[in-house]
C-alpha cells in the first residue's frame, strides 16, 4: 500500500490538501521519497464545528459501555491489518520489534481502555466522583461531583516516533470520555499514523464526526479553540512552549496536555555492585533503552547514574553490550537496532551530542560522525557519554539528544543521587535497580515529586517487568516541569481529562435523576418479581425488593457466637457491653446481621444471579439488640461487565430495624448473567 | 488595632516595604486612610528559597495527620481572636453578615480540611491512589499511584473581597499536602489579611518558613519559579491572563491554578411559575446574591434567566425586594448592604453597567448614579437590569460589573435555557430551581460541561440549602473557560493540587516500604501479643495475627442455611452448583466465611478495640467447599481518626483454604482506642 499523497480526513471525507504546498516524507532506511503531504486548502474552522455538534452530541449519546465496545472493535481492527501497518513501519527506520510497540502496543491500549471502560465505569452517561458529601442534618441537602464529557473537540498533536501509539493512547480515553478528536501527525511518519487511521475509518464502528485527521499543518485552528476543547500534545519542549503560550489557549483556559521528552535517569543502587543481579539488569536495560527505537523515546534512559566506586565498571560493561549491537536495515533480521527518522535528526542528535561534549562530557563509545547502515539513510551508532562531574556538567541534565545517547556519571550517597535525578526538573520515568528497601524509600519518598513513573527493579521482579521506557495504558505516562506538568492514560484518570468535574448539590431525587444511578434516600422502584429472577439487562436501576422482616433474639446471638466462636464481649455480656462508650448492652454480631439479612433476600433457586462475589463500603450504623427487628430493601445501583458474558451488578443494600433507623447499610456485588 | 504601616512576613521576619514607595489604603466607609503599604527592598528570590529548603523539609517531615493538627489549631486561633478581625473586616465596606463568610467562613474552612485530613488521609507522608495494578501473572510486578508534596513553594495571589476566608481556603489544603506558602493579599483590604496572618503567626504552630506574607507587588518573584511551585490565584480574568501568560510559568510548566470571576447564571424552571415555592425561592436568591458582599463575589449571580412568560412577573418581584434592601454603613445594624470596596472599584462597576445598557440591557432597577450611604464612601444602589433578546444582547454574557448587579432574560424552553447558561463560556456556580427531576436532569446533563458547581433548589431542600454563591470547603471551586478551568477544595482533591502523582512499579516489599502502608503480598511482622489487645498507637503497620485454622463442614453449611435461611442453591444442591458455571459443587456461603474468620480472629475480652464497625473490598476469590479449611492472617494495613478520642484501624483480612489459596481478601475498620 504506498499513497503517492497523504490524505486528510475532515468532515467525514477523505480530501487532499492544496497540491501546490506539498511537502516530501523520505523513508529514513535510504532518503527515497515515500509520500507527499499537505493541509493546505482544510477549513480548521469547519473541522472544529463538525466536532462539536455532530461528533460530539453522537458520542454523548452512547453510554460510556456503548464507547468501550466501539474502542475494543477498533484495536481488534488494527490488529487485524497489523502487517500492512508493519511494512510502513519499517521506513520509518523501525525494526519490528520497535513496530511491535507502535503496532500492537497501540492496539493493545485501546482493548486496555475498553476493558477498564466497561469495569470501571457505569453504563451510563455520568460518572459519578467519590462519595456523596452531607451537607445538612437531615439528609435533604447533598453533594456529589460528577464527570460529564467536554462539549469542544480534542485535539492531538503527536510526535513521530509512535505514529500508531502516539495517535490511539490519546484516542482511547477521547473517546471513552465521549469527546470528538482531531489528530494532526508529525510529518516524518504521518503515511503510518494515516494508514492505522484508514484502517479505523474503514472499520465503520465511529459515528460521523467522531475523528478527523490533518497530514499538514494546522493552520488557524488554534484561533478558534475555547474553553470546552483540549488540546494534547507529544513531542519537543520547545514546540509545546509555542503551542501552550497561543494567545487564545491562554485567555480561554484551554486545556493543555503535554508530554515532553525529558532527561530520563536510571540508577544503580548503592547496593548494587558488580556481581549483583541488579548491576547486570541495570546495565541490559540502559542499553536496551539507548538502542530500542534507536533511542527515540520520550523515556528513553538518558542519564545512567551509579554509585562512584562502580561507575568504572557500569561504563565498561554497558560499552561492551553496545559494542556488540549491531545497526542496520530495520528489514534485516540481524539488525538490532535501525535508523533514525530522518537525516535531520541525525543532525540534530548530532549537534546535540556537541553540546554535551562542549560541557565537559567526553565519548567513552561509538562514533557519532560514523554512518553505519544502509547508504542515504539515517543511521548513527550508539554514543555513550560519560561525566565524572555531574554537579559541573549541567548540560547532562538538561541537553536531550533525541537519539541513541545516554551519558553515565557518578553519585556519591543517595541523598546525592536524589538531587542529581532531581536536576533533570521533571522526568517522565526512572528506574532504580536495588534490592534494598531502605534505600528504595529514601530515594523515591526524595524524587517522587520531580517523575511521572518510577520503577523500582531487582531480581524479583526482573523476569515479569515490563522495563524503563514502556508507559502502560492503567499507569499515568506523564511527569512535572520540563516533561510537560501533565498526566495522559491511567485508566479511568486519563478518560477524565476530557471531562469536566462538577459539584451538584441537591437533593438525593434530583442527584439520582441527573446521574441516572440510584443515590441513597433517592426514589426507588419496588418490582413485584424478585430481582434475583431477571438477566441484567432486564434490570433496571433503582428497582428495589423490600423484605420481611425478621427479629433476632438473645438465643440467635448465643447460637451464632458459640457456632462461629466470635464470643466478642459486645455479644456475650452484658455489663461488659454496657460499659463500653458504644453500646447499651448486648449487641447482635455484624455478621449476624449480614447473614440474617442474605436469609432476608436472596432467591434460592438457579437463576440469572451466579454469586454474591462480594461486598462493599458496609458501615454499620445502630447497633441491634436482642428483640430487634430487621428487614432489608435490596436496590439496583449500577450494572457492568466482567467479560462479555459475565455481568456484575451492584446492589445498595439497606438494613432497618423497626423504627425504621438504617442499622447497616453496603454495596453488595453479584455476578450475573448479561 | 491600627496599622500605620502593614508589614510583610519574609524568611520568618515582619518586614516593612521601603517607606519611599508604600501605598495607601483608604477606608471603603468614608475614605479616610486605614493603613500604608508595601513590598519594596523584599528579597523575593530568598523568600521562594526560604519556603522550598526551610518550610517545605520541615511541613514534609510531618504525616498528614500531624499537618491536619496543626491546621485545626490555626482556626481555632482565628476563631479565639475573630472580634478583632470583624473590627477590621467594616472597613473594607462589608457588613457583620458578610464577615461571617470572611472570618468564621475561613476559620470553618481550616477546621473541615483537618478534619477530612484525618479521616481520609494516612498518618505517614505517603498518600497512595487507586487500586494496586496487577502487571504481572505472578503477582512479582505491580503498579501503585502515589501523591507527595511538590517540593517548591506555592504562591497564593488573593483577591480583595474574602481578605480572611481567600487566604485560609488556599492556605489549608497547601499546608495539609506539606507545601510552604507564599500569600500575597490584594491590597485594598490587605490590612485584614494581615491581622488574620498575624494571628496564625503568632499560635506559634507553624513550623519555620511555612508561610510568608508579601503585602504590596510580588517584584520579581516568577522570575525565579520552577516546575515544583504553583501559583494559585483568584481575581479577575485580565490579571489571571497575565500572570498565567508569564513566560517562566509557560516555560516551565508551572501548575498555575485560577479562579476568575464569572458570569454565573440562575435559572427558574420551566415548572415554576408564580405561586411555586420555587418561584419565591428564585427571587429570594438572586436579590441576596446581589445585596450579600455588595454582590462583590465571584460567584454571585450576574444572568437571571426565567421562562419568557414569567419574567414580568420575576422582574416585578426581585424589583419590590430590592428596593426594601437599606444601603448604608455597615457598623449600623439596619443596613442589609454596605459599600464596595472603593470608589475605585464603583467606578468601575459603574462602566460596566454603562456597557450593558450600551449593549441593549435596560436598567429596571436602582440608580446606578446614585451615591447612598456615608459621604465619601463607595455605596451604590443595587441595580437590576433587563433585557429581552439575550441572544443578540451578548454583553449580558460577557461583561462583568463586580458589585450589586443582574439582569433578567428570557428563555423559551430547556435547551435553549441550557445554551444560554453556556454561552457564559465557563462559570463557577450556577443554579436551577425545579421541583422537576426529568427537567433538572435535561439541564444539568446539558450544561455540566460548562459549570463548577451547580445547585438545584427546591422546596425539599431550600431550608438546608447553603445557598447559589457559598463555595464549600468539601466540593471543587472552580470552573472551566472563563472561571479559570482550574479546581480548589473538594476535600482531599484539593489537597492533591499541592502533590504529584508518580505511577510506582514494582514488587510489593518495595511498594510497601515505599508507601508506609501494608500492601498485600508485601511483609507482615507477626506479633505474639494479640493485636486487640493494643491501643492503636501501639500497633504498628504491618503488624499481623495468624490464626489456626478450621475445617468448614457440609454440616456447618446446612447449619448456617437454616439458621440464616439463605438457601441458596449454590449451597444446597450439589448437582445445581455444578451446572452453573462457576461450582465444581455445593459451596460455603461467603458469609458464613466471614463469620467463620470472625471467629478465628476475635479476641473475646473488652479492650482497646471497640467495635467493627464496617468492611470494604471484599472479594470472594476461591470457592470453599465442604471438607476445606481455612485460616486468617489479619494485618494492621492503616490509621486513623474519626475525632480526638476515637481511632479507626483498617486492616487487611485474608482467608486462605489448605491450599493456601486465597479464599477471601477484605479490609476491616475497627473503632479503636487511640
Amino acid at each position: 500500500m504506498k499513497t503517492a499523497q497523504l490524505l486528510n480526513y475532515a468532515r467525514d471525507q477523505w480530501i487532499a490538501g492544496d497540491s501546490a504546498a506539498l511537502a516530501d516524507i523520505n523513508s529514513a532506511i535510504d532518503g527515497s521519497l515515500v509520500a507527499k503531504t499537505g493541509s493546505g486548502g482544510l477549513d480548521f474552522a469547519a473541522m472544529l464545528h463538525h466536532a462539536r455538534n455532530v461528533g460530539g452530541p453522537a458520542l454523548r449519546r452512547l453510554t460510556f459501555h456503548e464507547r468501550a465496545r466501539i474502542i475494543k472493535g477498533l484495536g481488534l481492527a488494527i490488529l487485524e491489518r497489523k502487517e500492512e501497518l508493519y511494512e510502513l513501519n519499517y521506513l520509518t527506520g523501525a525494526t519490528r520489534k520497535d513496530g511491535w510497540i507502535d503496532i500492537e502496543g497501540g492496539a493493545g491500549t485501546l482493548l486496555s481502555f475498553s476493558s477498564k471502560g466497561r469495569r470501571e465505569l457505569p453504563d451510563a452517561h455520568v460518572l459519578l466522583d467519590g462519595a456523596l458529601e452531607p451537607l445538612s442534618k437531615s439528609g435533604s441537602f447533598i453533594g456529589q461531583h460528577i464527570y460529564t464529557p467536554l462539549q469542544g473537540a480534542a485535539v492531538h498533536i503527536n510526535a513521530f516516533n509512535f505514529p500508531v501509539w502516539g495517535m490511539l493512547e490519546k484516542l482511547a480515553p477521547t473517546l471513552l470520555a465521549g469527546m470528538p478528536a482531531i489528530v494532526k501527525p508529525a510529518s516524518s511518519t504521518a503515511y503510518l499514523c494515516e494508514a492505522a487511521f484508514r484502517v479505523m475509518i474503514d472499520s465503520g464502528l465511529l459515528p460521523d464526526g467522531a475523528v478527523q485527521l490533518i497530514v499538514g499543518g494546522v493552520g488557524d485552528l488554534f484561533d478558534h479553540l475555547t474553553g470546552q476543547d483540549v488540546v494534547s500534545f507529544t513531542g519537543s519542549a520547545a514546540t509545546a512552549l509555542k503551542l501552550r503560550s497561543h494567545p487564545v489557549v491562554q485567555r480561554e483556559s484551554v486545556k493543555f496536555v503535554a508530554e515532553q521528552d525529558s532527561l530520563n535517569a536510571s540508577l544503580l543502587g548503592p547496593d548494587a555492585g558488580p556481581g549483583t543481579p541488579e548491576f547486570d539488569l541495570f546495565v541490559k536495560e540502559v542499553v536496551n533503552e539507548m538502542t530500542v527505537k534507536a533511542g527515540q523515546k520520550c523515556t528513553a534512559i538518558r542519564r545512567a547514574m551509579a554509585p562512584a566506586e562502580h561507575l568504572d565498571a557500569v561504563e565498561a560493561a554497558i560499552r561492551e553490550r553496545l559494542q556488540a549491537t549491531k545497526v542496520g536495515d530495520p528489514r534485516d533480521r540481524e539488525s538490532r537496532m535501525g535508523a533514525l527518522v530522518s537525516c535531520a535528526q541525525r543532525d540534530d542528535v548530532r549537534a546535540q551530542i556537541a553540546k554535551l561534549t562542549a560541557a565537559g562530557a567526553r565519548i567513552v563509545s561509538g562514533d557519532p560522525d560514523a554512518s553505519p547502515g544502509v547508504a542515504g539513510g539515517a543511521f548513527l551508532e550508539p554514543i555513550l557519554l560519560r561525566t565524572d562531574d555531574p554537579w559541573h556538567a549541567s548540560a547532562v541534565h538538561d541537553v536531550e539528544a533525541f537519539g541513541p545517547v545516554s551519558t553515565v556519571m557518578p553519585y556519591k550517597h543517595i541523598a546525592d543521587a536524589v538531587a542529581l535525578a532531581n536536576r533533570g526538573m521533571g522526568s517522565l520515568a526512572l528506574s532504580l535497580f536495588t534490592y534494598s528497601p531502605g534505600a528504595a524509600r529514601e530515594f523515591i519518598q526524595g524524587a517522587a515529586a520531580y517523575h511521572g513513573r518510577m520503577l523500582v527493579l531487582n531480581r524479583d521482579n526482573a523476569a515479569e517487568s515490563t522495563g524503563h521506557g514502556s508507559p502502560l495504558p492503567v499507569l499515568v505516562h506523564g511527569g512535572p516541569g520540563r516533561a510537560g506538568g501533565s498526566e495522559e492514560m491511567g485508566g479511568v484518570r486519563g478518560v477524565k481529562h476530557y471531562m469536566q468535574r462538577t459539584a451538584i448539590q441537591s437533593t438525593p431525587a434530583m442527584i439520582a435523576a441527573i446521574s441516572e444511578q440510584y443515590i441513597p434516600g433517592g426514589p426507588k422502584h419496588v418490582i413485584e418479581q424478585h430481582p434475583f429472577r431477571r438477566r441484567m439487562s432486564e434490570l433496571q436501576i433503582g428497582d428495589t425488593l423490600k423484605t420481611p422482616s425478621r427479629t433476632v433474639t438473645l438465643e440467635d446471638i448465643e447460637h451464632f457466637a458459640h457456632f462461629t466462636g466470635d464470643t466478642f464481649y459486645a455479644h456475650m455480656d452484658d455489663e461488659a457491653a454496657k460499659a463500653s462508650p458504644i453500646f447499651e448492652g448486648r449487641v447482635a454480631h455484624g455478621y449476624l446481621i449480614l447473614s440474617f439479612a442474605a436469609g432476608l433476600f436472596v432467591d434460592p433457586d438457579p437463576g440469572p444471579v451466579l454469586a454474591n462475589t462480594g461486598l462493599e463500603n458496609l458501615r454499620f450504623l445502630t447497633p441491634l439488640y436482642p428483640g430487634d427487628s430487621m428487614r432489608v430493601e435490596l436496590t439496583v445501583r449500577a450494572k457492568s461487565l466482567k467479560s462479555e458474558d459475565t455481568g456484575v451488578v451492584r446492589w445498595a443494600v439497606e438494613v432497618f430495624n423497626q423504627k425504621d433507623e438504617l442499622i447497616a447499610t453496603y454495596d453488595l456485588l453479584t455476578e450475573n448473567v448479561p
